[in-house]
């Protein structure tokens, strides 16, 4: 099952960008009650974004597949932590079935039973003392693999951006969604107009 | 006057870079009293210091120089708002002024005479209706220039090691050694190797 | 004099962003006369950006103020070498002089006079022995600094998208300008659509 | 089959990176015979690597699994085009086999016997008209995905130096010392030290 959550985030994260940002013009003396969010709402209008990147959020996603972690690694100004098939025995892997697979029979019956011959090959590699580091290659894209990322608001705002539209693939459109209701429950100026 | 001061950090970092980093090997069992800091020594020796970069501190630096933050917004991973020479009026901007200049009173004399002079210059050049953007042209180096800078954990060990080499220069140097003063109070696993 | 200079640029540029670019399709069937432009218009309509990183330009700036260099550094997937106040002697600097000031004889006069008060002050520390990094410290923004700046097209496209903007400061405008026409020159298709 | 091809390098690299780098200290004058090779051997030396971000060059990787390529990809400084599994159709899949399997009988009639079973569910998944993003969720680590890699030189030194550690994985080891060794014979001198 997948699952996204939020291990951390910048305490009084719209009150930090605030701080930070009103640097730029000395402006300190604009503070006061809600001044972070009219802020913020101002330098997201402007375009000037780099403020945001003062901020960030943590998130682990467990359940999403290793097509997807291939996916969401190329964004270079997040951090990642993933569960390594070097080091990790996948004996008992949990795989992502895509919708359109699961919802016809036929195809779930040849899905599930490749999986099966997948896990199965993979447990006599490993008894034959193959290492984990290659018996892995006998493992489908379907695997599921852990991931921590973080990253700043800005980058956020980038990835979700680009992963939701149209065009992107279903699964990290589904987590990106995720990601998005969260941040924007925690950061809600922020993140408000990607909605 | 030099001031250095944490305005954020990631609550509970070490046991966030935990968390984060046993997803790698899902030994998530292994945690316990101190097993933060157990692993973060073992992945600081072992080289895998990605890990490091979910958690992330915030510092505000005022009375810097121009030429200090010329110096530090190289740093690519980092996040920087600073004080604009394009939206702030300078009339009344604070100078910083090297050790062996305040040492030598002919020197300091001469140093003291050519910042009036910029001031005066600027100011009545704003007097002219020169725009801020271009009256700056005539503001030193000595000038200073208040930003804030955001770095993850990985990042600030990159910067302060490289920042408090011997060849470093001297402002940088000591900026970074009260950074480095304040981190290793606040996540003292992470960066005890640095003092 | 500000003098803009390609120093480099990759070989047969636009042939071998569709040469990468090809290979996320397996596409090559499709190379041929003129295919390169046609994939080039493609994938930026589209939004395929990252292809464009495959090729890259080199360019020197002489006679660019260090205002404008100290913005120019902040674009993170760009790299530079820049004239160092460290290590170059400045007792002969050039100046850039901003054409509100130039435009207004009684302005020029009092600019004129701050820089050459500035490079007496300069001269007399050295004299002193104070260390050139130090000296440094009484030196105008208007000082010119050479740089050489390299940038994947991609980058560029951000850089010059960014600078050239009407909200940009005259100096960087113009400068990214003269490089925007180079660049169309050797890569037209690449950036056609940014003049 | 692996095959490892240089597409693009920077023409008179160890050149461009003496102009480039001579900028910081306006050395020109010392230019000559050889002295790209005296100049970058010092900045090597130094630790003054950055300068040598100013060369780059280009590798279409040919034969390596998607287990390779999901390592490669976290190099942030570094720049890829890669066949995508959304868009290729993957039926006629190549594998990569590791040593420790080719090398056993019975291992090698088990992974092979899983190749063929992962590629008839594919073949019989894309016949039921499942889109070829759901197909290759069925698809191995083993598959071969083409990739064409662009770095700077010091993104190389960086990747080449993490990758072919005595830990790193046997696939990245021999590729990055398949790339070490064509980079050793066009820029001798930045890559000599690594061999």
């Amino acid at each position: 099952m997948l699952k996204v959550e939020l291990l951390a985030i910048t305490p009084s994260a719209e009150r930090l960008i605030e701080e930070a940002g009103r640097t730029c013009y000395l402006s300190f003396d604009k503070t006061g009650e809600d001044s972070d969010k009219r802020f913020i709402r101002m330098i997201i209008k402007n375009g000037h974004h780099s403020v945001l990147e003062h901020a960030s959020a943590t998130f682990r996603i467990i359940g999403g597949s290793r097509s997807f972690t291939h996916q969401i690694v190329r964004h270079r100004m997040a951090s990642f932590s993933q569960q390594s098939q070097r080091y990790v025995d996948e004996r008992d892997f949990s795989v992502v079935t895509p919708d359109s697979i699961s919802a016809n029979p036929a195809a779930l019956e040849i899905f599930n039973g490749v999986m099966e011959r997948c896990r199965e090959a993979y447990k006599k590699l490993k008894e034959m003392d193959v290492r984990k580091e290659d018996a892995r290659f006998v493992l489908p894209n379907a695997v599921t693999s852990e991931i921590v990322v973080t990253a700043n608001f800005r980058e956020w705002r980038l990835i979700i951006g680009t992963r939701t539209e149209k065009n992107a693939q279903w699964e990290i459109r589904k987590i990106c969604g995720l990601i998005l209701a969260e941040l924007a429950k925690r950061a809600p100026t922020v993140f408000e107009d990607m909605k």
